[in-house]
């Protein structure tokens, strides 16, 4: 499978986290059919499927969620001081308004009763099962040359007051979905020099936290690849 | 990109929760390293990279990691009753011992600093971000032909202990990696018969919980379109 293997990563690596670049071109509801479905394939413990996704299209119900990240932007931006929150203060942090479609990703912690498999010992696991649907989205929303943003700068009590969530049911992730003008190719906050990648051998430990073996061929390995050897198309990817 | 979008699908409709699958073989270490650059290019919040992958090859190691998961099984066990217990304790649940590879998958909640762009109102999307790597890696090791399998029957402080894991440190992922006899067609936990797919349509909603529009187009497309007609080829998808 090597050709499908190297158009997955294609995929996967020109990904980005998108704020600025959306059309307001409508999108394509077979397009939006299919990233749902990649969404409700992903991963659930105990195949609980606890997601729900709320589709944002009406203006007015963007502008409270606009309003609510102002508030949240605003709050943040005082925790940095001089030059940092002037570099924040420039960053563009959401397309809420601008992109065409916006999605509110739910988990409901009561799905699959009380006892769920797998969920016992690790009760958070639901939360991070809706996660994998959010990145099988993501990936999905790339894939039909979608750009996608994910904005965390909310509070979650807003993002239930605004959509009206029950009891038990929270609020994940809030995206941006749309067409784009294009994709940066490399993340936004490397670009502006807000933070930098780290080093994948540093982050790799054997057997125990802090451990290394230099002598292991993986090591050689990481060193000898890169996200551009394994997917020499991802800059031509069309939109 | 009609080819690389069907290939892409290919891959994540054809990725299962492996648990009973495995071969001894070893992983290619060429193969280890894509995935892990894989999922070292997952989304993080604020561009934060909080993961460490602490990979498990000992089988020392792999011992007490399944001592763990018995004595989480069995307490888990005791919450299911008649019928339904006997189900649970035919259920094969992980591969720990067959799989070459396992790997404890963390989030680094110091990561950042005590500031972290985005993390702000929602603290936890540091761990949300590291479950995003955790998807891109079993995406990743689906495209290689590799099966992998999520043990989240497990108690946290276990996997802390026996990977000295430091103070601001948690497990987020335990996972079983390697070459698999076959992956099998729907989710075993569905073939079984211990739970089925929810329809997709019923877990859209419009603009606010429990509201749908049924003249909407994407209700149409979402009835008109399967993973099958998405992904062609996936049964045939070679390992």
């Amino acid at each position: 499978m090597t050709a499908a293997r190297e158009h997955f990563y294609q995929v996967l690596f020109s990904r980005r986290d998108v704020r600025g670049q959306f059309l307001a071109d409508p999108v394509d509801p077979e397009a939006l059919a299919r990233v749902l479905w990649a969404a409700h394939h992903a991963p659930s413990v105990g195949f609980s499927q606890p997601w729900n996704f709320i589709l944002v299209r009406d203006p007015a119900v963007k502008a409270r969620v606009h309003a609510a990240f102002r508030r949240a932007r605003d709050a943040e931006a005082g925790l940095f001081a001089g030059e940092r929150r002037d570099a924040y203060r420039r960053l563009r942090l959401e397309g809420i308004v601008d992109a065409p479609v916006n999605l509110c990703i739910t988990c409901d912690r009561r799905r699959g009763g009380p006892v769920v498999l797998g969920r016992t010992r690790q009760p958070d696991t639901d939360l991070y099962s809706t996660v994998c649907a959010v990145q099988n989205l993501w990936l999905a929303a790339r894939a039909e040359g979608l750009g996608l943003g994910w904005v965390s700068i909310i509070e979650p009590a807003a993002l239930s007051a605004i959509f009206q969530l029950p009891e038990g049911v929270v609020p994940v992730a809030y995206v941006c979905l749309g067409r784009v003008a294009y994709f940066h190719d490399e993340p936004e906050l490397q670009a502006r020099g807000w933070a930098s990648r780290v080093p994948l051998d540093d982050l790799v430990f054997d057997e125990c936290w802090g451990r290394r073996d230099d002598g292991d061929p993986l090591r050689h390995a990481i060193a000898a690849t890169s996200p551009a050897d394994m997917s020499p198309g991802a800059a031509d990817v069309s939109l």
